[in-house]
């Protein structure tokens, strides 16, 4: 029998509620997916928008109840949990408005051609469900991120049944949201089926390793990213394995910038880097300054004046303290504010590390990521030494330059080298903050993403779900109802090359 | 030192031409390619599309030369290897136009709206190519699926310089190609380390491995394609990796199609089988017939009248006499055509094999894939029966249903289950001839591809080779030309959620 899970509050590191019992047996689960994946697949975009809305409006409907166990577990924060749950509805309500408006299912329809050589025959394209997916919760976002988040409400537009791993730190908001979403399913009539929470760390290989799950999402760390990664690619039927790892997110401010607004970027930095406790994938790692900058006494004070929320866990937070001391260490680094680990429980406190940026040239040892409240300030001598450094950074979600004007020639060097080894540059922005759009793009190259041609976030994220078949030469009345040639379901097509719209 | 390759005939099977010398370090050809890489991919899409048209010229211009050479080597025939270069220069041409009206690069623009809760930043979306890509050669397809077929087509027109390894069997057609596209890229006054070729096995496995490599794109067996798929991912960074392996394109014929025109379905079924002598990745493997079809005599004596070429290489036709014997002898299984393996150097005879579908039911033996023109015939009790079989069967390229018409009960049966195994589903047609239009999907779930969302074919398979980069709150003169505001550059993209034309 597999161990039971408890419940602990970051704040006080101690266990509450009953002990929810890890999954014996995911296979009970995945089998049911299996069963319920033709129906979902086969529901028109409008009535799997409607699905998604009341998914939406069932969460809403609990926010009370799930705001407070969700803080009681991760110690976040009413304020910051009922935002972050009012952002993942909008998610499922955006996210089955794209769908019904046939976006993602990509339709493409080439009449034939019977006088070309070789003639063409009538082909219909577009996007059907992959099947069950795996969705691993991360713990940082309990609602965003966790087993009713994005991932899973892109998976659900897609219309593919979920069975989500519930991070082990929230087995109670899991098994709330899991109760909810199952019991939205089920009144709307769907099959509710369609929808499981499993626990535990065997429960969630099991997941991986399911001949009926036809993919997996997953945010976390490298290591665990990894592992999985390599499960997923190692079955008898390899299946695509998206997992959102780590990035260090760098910030470059130019000399101009700084002349015109040193105080506000350090008080601006302090706040997005300190955000969730400094437990957002898009914290602010690096903050690349010029020499002389004169800042560091400013940073360490606006930093310093955070209140950061304890760490989400035990095992994060002996983590942070151990990779801090690490990074201070570094026989280049210097602490400008170092962590006390005294506080109640998973309580931390900010550590800000400075380097010149001639350290991590050919050096990658400062260049972990730091889970927490922490960051590295590396003083940049010209333009040059930004050239040499930043292509040398690992792959990440985003890359910003604070710049004074667009003729900033620090800025208009730093830009494209953001670009190349990131998803998103931000100009006069901080990473943190993540805007639900069609053109948001949550991703990025190795180690950010395992697959740097999709996001986790916005409409797009829907894609990662589905696979095309094309119909040739087929009569109407066997075609999919999307497929029609009188787009009965006034979806967006593709026809003879055009776009229709 | 590599070891030399030697063109060898497979009419004859002697070596001809000069030794070809493995490639001892593909790293000179890798370095080579990335520093090639910015330059392609700040190319206009216009400029590109140019490129593209101005190698299929170049390849034009060679086309004697270049299908004498092939022939020499694959054996498979001056007037389809003729027709082979002309789908290839066309695929480049089309690919170029593709990619010059802005499709692929999928330019999403949502602009600040600054009243929203949270307020949303300009956030402009487009897609970057990946940098070098790695293409490994297939030898069915010399001129299609060769170093310079579409994969490299579609690599080029996102922008991504290639590094294609030759295959064994055809060292000196890939020369010829490569000198052949270098000289057209240079001529263009392009930066010709945009494309190289390498030989030999060693060159192929460093390719995979190189740090440059950026992703890769194969065609082969699946033994092949696993293990150079594990190689990617299992690099420091990993790469994506888009196999096409293997299909057994299953057809399936209806009592009411096979009373309207059994004795032209066996014809058009051995043309179809016979095709490049069955060495296509779409021949049909797998022809279900109701029982009693009376079909026997027929489909052997229509198969046995087609001429085939010689196999493609010494190993191929070993494999393909090992393969249909070891068909042959499983017990459910009787020969309605035995191969005869004497005759010239690779010459081969086609094999049709008999067999209950039941013999499938639950036992995958006879489910493997037969390169060469061989076929399993499999007789049918019932719709029930084909509900059971047909979800049994390998993830595949195509599936095929004839039938008399839309109301035909099994072809109602059929159509959905081989959509759900396949990624193209035909109607009374056969699955070779894939026609390359913005429909086609050449692609499907395992083992099919290793990459169930991709296609090989067709515009749509230049996607493979881009990732997402979003710009937030970026001022117009540090933008990519792509995403100005006035568009110009004339590129598709969607504004605000809507699309543009």
């Amino acid at each position: 029998m597999p161990d039971a899970l408890r419940s602990v509050n970051p704040a006080t590191g101690t266990a509450f509620g009953e002990p929810i019992p890890a999954t014996d047996t995911a296979a009970r689960r995945t089998e049911a997916a299996r069963a319920a994946a033709p129906a979902l697949a086969a529901m028109r975009p409008a009535e799997r928008a409607s699905l998604l809305r009341a998914v939406a409006a069932a969460l809403t409907a609990r926010e009370d109840a799930i705001v407070a166990l969700a803080d009681a577990e991760s110690g976040l924060g009413e304020a910051r949990l009922r935002g972050e749950l009012a952002r993942t509805t909008g998610q499922f309500e955006q996210y089955g408005a794209h769908a019904e408006t046939g976006a993602p299912l990509d339709i493409v329809i080439d009449h034939a051609a019977p006088r070309t050589t070789p003639p063409r025959p009538d082909l219909r394209r577009w996007n059907v469900p992959l099947g069950p997916v795996a969705v691993y919760a991360a713990s940082n976002f309990p609602l965003g991120f966790g087993v009713a988040g994005t991932d899973t409400a892109a998976a659900l537009a897609a219309g593919c049944p979920v069975v989500a791993k519930a991070h082990d730190s929230q087995p109670a908001t899991a098994a709330l949201l899991a109760e909810t979403v199952t019991a939205a399913i089920e009144q709307h009539g769907a099959d509710p089926r369609a929808f499981a929470v499993v626990t535990g760390f065997q429960a969630g290989l099991d997941l991986i390793r399911d001949p009926a799950i036809k993919a997996a999402a997953f945010t976390g760390s490298i290591s665990g990213g990894r592992a999985l990664a390599a499960e997923a690619a190692a079955r008898p039927e390899p299946i695509p394995f998206f997992g959102e790892l780590g990035s260090l997110n760098p910030v470059v401010a130019t000399p101009e910038a700084l002349a015109q607004r040193g105080g506000a970027l350090a008080e601006e930095f302090a706040t997005s880097m300190t955000l969730g406790s400094g437990q957002f994938c898009t914290k602010p790692g690096l903050l690349f300054l010029p020499e002389g900058h004169g800042l560091e006494e400013a940073l360490a004070e606006a930093v310093r004046a955070k209140q950061v929320h304890p760490m989400l866990n035990r095992r994060i937070r002996e983590a942070y303290l151990a990779e801090t001391a690490g990074l201070a260490a570094h026989p280049a680094a210097r602490s400008l504010l170092e962590p006390v680990p005294g506080g109640e429980a998973h309580a931390v406190t900010p550590a800000l590390i400075a380097a010149p940026a001639a350290a991590i040239d050919g050096d990658r040892t400062l260049l972990r990521e730091c889970f927490g409240p922490a960051a590295l300030v590396l003083t940049y001598a010209d333009i040059a030494e930004l050239e040499r450094v930043l292509p040398q950074l690992p792959g990440g979600l985003t890359g910003a330059v604070h710049l004074a004007t667009s003729a900033d020639p620090v800025a208009r060097a730093v830009l494209p080298l953001l670009a190349e080894r990131s998803g998103r540059v931000i100009v006069n922005g901080w990473p943190t903050g993540v805007a639900v759009t069609h053109a948001q793009h949550h991703g990025g190259p190795w180690p950010a993403t395992t697959n740097a041609r999709h996001t986790s976030v916005g409409p797009a994220s829907i894609d990662r779900f589905l696979r095309p078949v094309a119909y040739q030469s087929t009569p109407e009345a066997l075609l999919p109802e999307a497929l029609h040639e009188d787009n009965p379901l006034s979806l967006q097509r593709r026809v003879d090359g055009a776009l229709e719209r």
